[in-house]
């Protein structure tokens, strides 16, 4: 089990989110609610765009968040408008710098919540089904960097819910030709640098958990004293495994089997079918 | 909160009792059930003796105990007839090696589940009371091993209850006299390749837990179809922080503010009286 | 041995000085040329001022600088005009974070390139000199940390090369006293926000190594066709342990026993006389 | 480059050789003279045989080997018959646990100094060379550990020579096809902890240096004075990048294009193949 957030709006300094919530990311790391362990501490991962967001930056490390000196200086010194971060309870795989989230291609990053079942099994035929010319560059061992890859490989750059669907559809088969019941269980964070998208699904149909923000100006109508609401933007969102403030109204379940997307303009919701 | 443990008596591999039992040291890393915290995952360490009492070897590292690849090498290839094995949650100083336990000093091994309180005020005065000759070997930034180095300064090695009692007493008095309340909470272990005591205290009388295992003729009797209780010898003893595996009678709690001895021959417990 | 580097000028990229010159800081963490060792690669530190001087970043790690990702990340994605940077080589204590340069006290960085000699006999005495309200906030356990601590303490935030004369005085008395010859050898980088001060001594006069960059006035004269030097603002200064690019009448040495310092305005140059 | 040492004989502590010699593999790390780079600080790795030579211990980390406490205190405790140990300079791969030698399948482990040229281009056809059954067990990201899986893929278990031969030949098949130059710069050590098979080749056939210790019968005769000498068994050998101690003598080439066998009865030495 792991546990991700991703932001998207006014530029804010990284710590408002990870350290000063009452939920925040960090103290999930040690005390997380609503998953299947309440620690996640076999590393954690931030990737944030900058001026250029066609090079956002990845910080990674396997010491547990909570007590990280380095990624505290950081989230107090850096502001973006736009961050994927993660913290890791390890399935099994290697705890390594390589195998924490977000995932960088470009300027694209990539979180992942869940995993794939039987994957010792299932972890060849995936990998070959990587294109030639993405495979060398994957550096860990883990399910969700492959995933990552095989969305690549079918189109994320250009489609991001079809490569996802496609890689999923892609999943079951390969888990099901293996004997491999309900292989795939996961919420995805994908961003590239101007949208995020947020996918939940699982093959049982009882996914992990995923939440996304109120509108910002439903939330001001709800709460005309909170200062901190008057100064984010209109388009300000946020996605997380788990809420990282109470505050009622402020949290909606990202529905079984679909995915949002968050964006200049109108965000969506839509349903997720595997291809 | 940290938790700990002491064994002493037949040569054992280490992971007989750092992995193999039921809620052994390592699973205590992740679900501690006795303690403030149910995480201890700011490091670990073991300290083992093996042909040549006078030098205890002392493996320690930061990464959290229950993904540690090396410690489970060890611990499934050394073995040893008295070792101390401590993981670690901190109260607040730097997660780095030096502050692993078990400390050491000669043949000494030293670990403490517990705190100073108000520590920032009082470790000057505590550290100007370690003997000049020792004042240098002190390399991490804890409570504990300044804890350790007043016990050396205060004859350890020539008297340990008596060592640690007059440690007790200076700790008491240093933290009374800057106004901190209750200013001690301890257990301690420490161990010389021969001996091992234990130590069990707090300023106000409410100490964290400690147990000790029962005589092993005793259990041998109770549990007759257990092979393991067989093969281990009439000397065998464990101390900890919480027990390891349930087992009806098989453990004691070591009373508040008391101490055990565990030696050849009979082992022994006393009243604890600071000095 | 170490190696560091301050710079004060236009707002750059750390990557200009860490990666991006011939001979950058990180190139010397592998390749030093000027030092008693080539390598220095017992961890590393850069601090840094952004838009709040008061509070300056610091991110420091164990890892050898030539292969470590997050500095490389940061370094291309962080601008600052100020910062210090440091690759260690231990002279014999621990490889930890909290012994890696700069070290920070509020606003104040500093890094240190050399070592008091027979540290082990003048530690304590050193360390009782450190005012009481600051020796708990000593964390690691070298020299250089304590050598600030003792600036610290003789007035550095007040007087910065007075402070310095006056803890130099000191450990040379103390030093004596305990019949070490030579005790100190050092070049000395802090700096408050706003200036640098760079100093450079040795008991036996024989010191470290250090630069500082010509006036970029003069070097766009010499060098008209450098677009670089066009770029940055004439009040550039960077200031090393051994020079980061080959270019004739680049470089100038500090001289021995002599301190300088970068500030708004004309930079000054001084001896420096133990107190 | 990397450096390697493999020892067979009578048991001795690892830091013996670690440690105790005068150009020790650990001095090594930082002062490489016969390799292309001077230091060797991405990691290191010991795998030793104790009583159960069907499980070797491995202990690997990323830490430079000059200043790791952990293996000083392993080297200093645990003895044994037959270890290898290896310390790393990556050429390009992550600095990671899994990517530190030696690798381990089995009984079996395995060293290598060296690099296939053109990796990422010619790493996805080599993986998919790699037994299905295998496949899953690769866990880090290096040409090293793959031609290990490729040689288990060709019969290493059973004939450790032919199933090199054959790998190094599908290597040289795969990189020529590819348009790589002199794809294979290899000398490698691979144990199942009764004999030793010590490689040395190279498509260019200037290979990186390796040598073997003269029979032990020989030194005792030439050397009667050395105590050492005396002490060990008359089947000692080791087998080491650049030699750990001058002695002259002692050391002798293995030639290029050759392997060697160390083992019980008369040692081996034959022309290698690519098949």
């Amino acid at each position: 089990m792991c546990r991700w957030l991703a932001y998207s709006g006014s530029p804010i300094l990284l710590e408002e989110l990870l350290y000063k919530t009452d939920h925040s990311l960090i103290d999930q790391s040690l005390h997380a609610r609503l998953g299947v362990e309440t620690t996640n501490g076999d590393g954690f991962g931030v990737g944030w765009y900058g001026t250029n967001i066609d090079a956002p930056a990845v910080f990674r490390s396997v010491e547990p968040a909570w007590n990280e000196r380095n990624l505290r200086e950081l989230a107090s010194h850096v502001e973006s408008p736009l961050f994927l971060a993660h913290i890791r309870a390890s399935t099994g795989t290697a705890v390594q710098q390589t195998n924490c989230h977000p995932f960088r291609h470009g300027r694209w990053l990539w979180v992942h919540n869940g995993l794939v079942r039987g994957f010792p099994r299932l972890k060849r035929e995936l990998a070959l089904a990587v294109d030639e010319s993405l495979y060398s560059s994957i550096e860990g061992s883990t399910d969700s960097e492959l995933l990552f890859y095989l969305a690549l490989t079918l189109g994320l750059e250009d489609d991001p819910p079809g490569a996802v669907e496609r890689m999923v559809g892609l999943v079951e088969e390969v888990g099901q030709r293996h004997g491999v019941e309900h292989p795939l269980q996961m919420t995805i964070g994908t961003a590239d640098g101007k949208s995020v998208w947020a996918f939940r699904y699982s093959s049982e149909g009882r996914s992990r958990s995923l939440y996304y923000s109120t509108n910002v100006r439903t939330l001001r109508e709800m709460y005309p004293d909170r200062p901190r609401l008057q100064e984010v933007s209109d388009e300000t969102r946020i996605i997380v495994s788990e809420p990282i403030v109470e505050l009622a109204g402020a949290w909606n379940e990202v529905p079984e089997s679909s995915y949002g997307l968050v964006c200049e303009g109108d965000d969506e919701l839509h349903a997720f079918r595997p291809q």
